[in-house]
């Protein structure tokens, strides 16, 4: 194999596609990326047999085509680490020349022969959605996907399309989140694990444009693709918890709280929890305000923000970075905020649109 | 003790002290930063019994003279995370109460009286030094001081004053970095720890201005002064290295190079040096231009970089990173490298100036 590259195209392809190289493995191919080069594409890919990740680039020149493995860290930090413009790369058997002016690298790779098949989807099923809108659904819902697996269905966010509309939906012990936004395709549902989700977001922008993302699902399997990148990734299976009867409650009481002033409110009341002794903060909202109290082993701490309140005075009891994560992620200014009662979810959703909806379950106050 | 102040002025002063504050004591105090309120001044004090910071701070309003020690990490943090503006801080007995608006945090303190004393100097020797010539001292030799106590002089730098040329000196196994400067005042020489210099060096500003520090003497002690703010440290005892046997050499041959591109072709061979496995480059220097190979287990890699050479061709080894840390430190686009063989010391000056001189001893090559 040998062809030429400009040095920055190469490494941004290196540094995305090696995010789905093992870090450590007993086999050393899968420690590497595949670099490919065929009809004038080259092809760098990472795969850990969970996720695999695919750039397509064009060379300068191409001479030779051919495949080999190398190291995904040592070659990616070689190529970062090069004059900028043009570098040559030359593999012959084992051996990998890498070169650049009068810069001569030389690594040992492992035969192509060697990298496990990505799994081909032969999709059947694919539909598409704007990169900007599939960006702002996964951030906004990443933060509540279990992180243990005592369901390991929970350890990814379940994607659910009916009538028409797609919702994304992560839940752990203690909370949910959920985004919405219309689609135009059939009913269908499938969970993504985390990890895929966090590494597709980085690839997406978050500027409006025109661009679209394409997601395609053949049994265990789901492809997102854009433009010159492609993720591969198995699916989750098992059952995920019936969120929507949860989620659908009907309020006793209601109120709208300036989103960025709760949070910074809540964000203090941390600073008395430890890392051993998580202790809930307690607010009491009533009339035209919420008094926000907490008190630790480290002291206490109580403050007062204005709100607008419709309902029976209530005292209620959670963990503060679970509300502090749901106000963010509602991503607006005013939330409205639903009680039944102090031991039932409490729903947190932007006031002016309901394409967000956040749960977090109270505590017990001692 | 009871005053107002802005949270800014506070918090900056309290991330100052805390510097010198314990990490993990058996003696809670020293977790702390001691609060005082003395005649319309606050002085707030981290001590670890090595190294002590104080910072003296201006109240808005100053009620009631006082003093109490509270941990330095928690308290930061809340004052850091109140509103911004004025800040209440009130102490009764060993209860401490942060208030500033609606928000109001209650902590438990120790009693000043437990706050050990900070050794005062006598100040018999004191003279004064630019702040950016300070700075810059500092930072061109710190790298070279010792980190392993074979012998604890080393893990500091020296500070010596001859004919009124002050020079600063750091030494460990393999290399040296000095730096002289012109001061006015009479001969003296003392040794700082590492430690004190990086904290000092971090409050000065590099930018060239008119303002002086002052360094005080006291048998064992060292107190560098800068405005509002103190640093007080106990000295290293010992013998120091004598350094200019070594660094005074007459040398047999002379690279010109350009530093950048030197330290640039050196810094991508340390790619191939694992964390256990540390291999020196080769270097040949020759003509017009110095050959730069390596070799390990990961692979090799060679460069040429074009270089102005007087005498006679020469091959050596040495360790890449020490070499880059001369280099870079001495903080100019060409340097004069002397060489007498492949056995003895390398010495790095720039080109145009000799206030900094930089030692690298080679290694064996095989």
């Amino acid at each position: 194999m040998k062809f030429t590259i400009d040095r920055t195209t190469l490494s941004d392809a290196l540094t995305n596609a090696s995010k789905a190289s093992a870090v450590r493995s007993t086999i050393p191919a899968l420690e590497g990326v595949l670099i490919c080069l065929k009809n004038g594409v080259i092809t760098i890919t990472g795969y850990d047999l969970e996720m695999g990740i695919k750039c397509m680039i064009s060379p300068t020149e191409s001479f030779e085509d051919g495949e080999i493995v190398v190291n995904a860290k040592i070659f990616g930090e070689m190529i970062r680490k090069m004059p900028a413009g043009i570098v040559e790369i030359t593999s012959e058997g084992d051996n990998v020349t890498i070169k650049s002016g009068s810069v001569v690298f030389n690594v040992v790779g492992v035969s192509g022969d060697n990298y496990p098949n990505i799994p081909e989807l032969k999709n059947d099923i694919c539909f598409n959605v704007d990169e900007s809108v599939m960006k702002s659904m996964i951030r906004q819902t990443i933060h509540a996907v279990a992180v243990t697996d005592i369901k390991p269905v929970h350890m990814g966010s379940k994607f659910h399309i009916e009538n028409n509309i797609l919702s994304v939906v992560s839940v752990d012990g203690v909370r949910m989140a959920k985004r919405v936004e219309p689609v135009t395709y059939n009913d269908i549902d499938f969970v993504v694990p985390k990890k895929t989700l966090d590494e597709f977001m980085k690839m997406l922008s978050d500027e409006p444009n025109d661009k679209k993302i394409s997601i395609c699902i053949d049994r265990n399997q789901i492809c997102f693709s854009k433009e010159d990148y492609i993720i591969i990734s198995r699916l989750l299976e098992g059952n995920f918890i019936d969120y929507d009867k949860i989620m659908n409650f009907e309020e006793k009481s209601t109120a709208v709280v300036n989103a960025t002033d709760f949070s910074t409110a809540l964000d203090r009341t941390l600073l008395l929890n430890t890392d051993k002794y998580k202790c809930p903060v307690i607010c009491t909202f009533k009339d035209d305000s919420v008094h926000i109290e907490i008190k630790t082993s480290v002291g206490k701490m109580n403050d007062d923000i204005p709100i607008k309140f419709t309902g029976e005075k209530l005292e209620i009891a959670f963990n503060a970075r679970y509300m502090i994560d749901a106000l963010k992620n509602s991503e607006c200014d005013e939330v409205r905020i639903d009680f039944t009662g102090p031991l039932f979810p409490i729903r947190i959703r932007p006031l002016e649109d309901e394409s967000f909806v956040g749960i977090v379950l109270p505590v017990r106050s001692k």
